[in-house]
């Protein structure tokens, strides 16, 4: 096994984040199940433009975003998602790109429209999530550049993947390439209701070993236990992969590793503006960490530290220098090998 | 003279921001004069675009900025601008109005595209504009409408108008109309630059009583009265307006009206994000309180107090909610009149 040119490959779906502020009220009226994503269609996007405020336009799609926070901490990343080549697109691309991730997925010439995912953060800083899956669902295995998941030390897929049957295969062949490698292969639940809709695969690919590292919030976590109890989901998750990491919130997070388990504490803040991106930043830092073969407490601390940023702002990507942060804090990223 | 419809009708560049971070060097090599706006062309802002980090779409336009504030302060708006039929005009028109803004320029639908401000924003929060001012240059005398301008109260033209041709004469028929309707005319002499180029007809304005109320930071006053010193400058703005605000950041503002002068501290804020909008927002705070017949006191306090909430995050449109704001500080806004 030769020394990866990449720490971090990531698969998602392409997704431009659309964010308005809006009250409880309104996800009431609306029907929508708060801090969730429900899949829309593009009519539905366009008729609930029309019903929400101000916005603000910044690219999302969450293993992008993790993909990105890795590599504003140094990590060389790699991610794969499908656009449009419209005007979302290309913000997309120049977005992903300006943040140093390599990206080369050609984007699709005809078809649905990039991905979009109209967010409405209620004062409370939670975010709802409406995504109207486009473009993004095209993704297929012949997308996926083998070569880049042999070269990746760890291939990370977000469940929400489950949700369009190309991508699913994509994921799979990702997984047995990076294998093969003798790579790792790391999965997010993403949603409780993406759980709730995936509940079986996602627990095949754990018993069968295609994902080794596994990332779920506490409600995630116990429904892919199907239990109320927190414990007894820890307890599931440990058993399912080779490291669980279970968030929390402001409750810090839950890493298992075999017998091993370790709690650490959230990264104090001042306030949260908006939640959107907090997993996927929490991965972002925690990855970057396992890749430099940190312990488990200071991946998580790096992954606190990243998902503390960035629910600080509008919007899922990083707006502060990581790598400055997490030095304050006394986490020594080294330069990236060339 | 009837009770006027409107309390603002603002006329200005339609813009969508593009914001992004960027040190100090960056500006220095890409020889950008530093918290100031240059006008560029298409294939300049393309460039600029490969070689900026990564995005933040906000939509901006320096009286757009007024008037969204100014609405959400409870003030009845319209604003006139030029958009283009593309994404970034439908967003720009979709956010206006989700603010309550009246808006009925019909968007160009041939031409150049819908205007964008490139803004890097450094690390001391500082904002660096680079305007490609594309569709919003044709906005033409045609496109006020003389009813609306006649039935507002207060119209507002931000200096950036005379950039544009066509503009500068939308600009002086809406000024004759709203004089001619016994109404007010305010003009924001917008940016350093903009007065350098544009100084003599700007004191033509100011001295033939086509502009009431002038609004100007501590640069612009100096740079029109041609001196470097404040107290001089403010001397030149008072016997020039009927209304001089002259802003000067941190350091609050100063308000001259006759011989009346008063001085009113900057609103206190944990961190400056991004100065972007600090200026079109303290307008905003101003106006309302001027249409609603506050003290000169009171309306310099509403301004600073939402030019304070939209130097905290990134992009010039307020994100919390004004009137709540405004309300914790015991300024009370009557509910507007139906």
């Amino acid at each position: 096994m030769t020394a990866p040119r990449f720490d971090l490959f990531g698969i998602g779906n392409a997704i431009v984040d659309v964010l308005a502020r809006a009250e409880d009220d309104f996800l009431v009226a609306e029907g929508m199940a708060k801090s969730s994503m429900a899949l829309i269609d593009e009519a539905r996007a366009q008729a609930l433009y029309g019903k929400i405020g101000q916005t603000v336009l910044v690219s999302g799609g969450s293993a992008a975003n993790t993909c990105v926070g890795a590599a504003m901490l140094g990590a060389r990343v790699a991610f794969a998602g499908k656009v449009r080549d419209d005007e979302l697109g290309r913000s997309f691309i120049h977005d992903i790109r300006a943040a140093g991730v390599a990206f080369d997925v050609p984007p699709a010439t005809d078809g649905l429209s990039t991905a979009s995912c109209t967010i409405l953060v209620t004062p409370d800083g939670e975010r709802t999530m409406n995504t109207f899956l486009g473009a993004s669902q095209n993704l297929g295995p012949d997308d996926i550049d083998a070569s880049q998941v042999a070269d990746s030390a760890i291939t990370y897929l977000e469940g929400y993947l489950w949700d369009p049957p190309a991508a699913k295969a994509a994921f799979r062949r990702a997984a047995e390439i990076a294998h093969g490698a003798g790579r790792t292969v790391a999965l997010s639940l993403s949603d409780l209701f993406c759980v709730d809709r995936h509940r079986p695969e996602f627990l095949e690919l754990l018993k069968s070993g295609t994902v080794d590292v596994v990332f779920a919030n506490e409600a995630e976590a116990k429904s892919l236990a199907e239990t109320s109890d927190l414990k007894s989901a820890i307890g599931v998750l440990r058993d399912l992969a080779r490291i669980a990491v279970i968030t929390r919130s402001e409750d810090g997070a839950v890493i298992t590793e075999g017998s091993t388990i370790v709690a650490v504490p959230a990264h104090p803040i001042e306030r949260i503006v908006d939640a959107t991106g907090a997993g996927d930043l929490y991965a972002a830092g925690f990855l970057t960490g396992l890749g430099r073969g940190f312990s488990l407490e200071d991946c998580a601390r790096l992954g606190a530290l990243a998902a503390a940023e960035v629910i600080q702002h509008m919007g899922a990507r990083p707006q502060a220098d990581l790598k400055a942060l997490a030095a304050e804090e006394g986490i020594a990223l080294a330069p990236e090998v060339a």
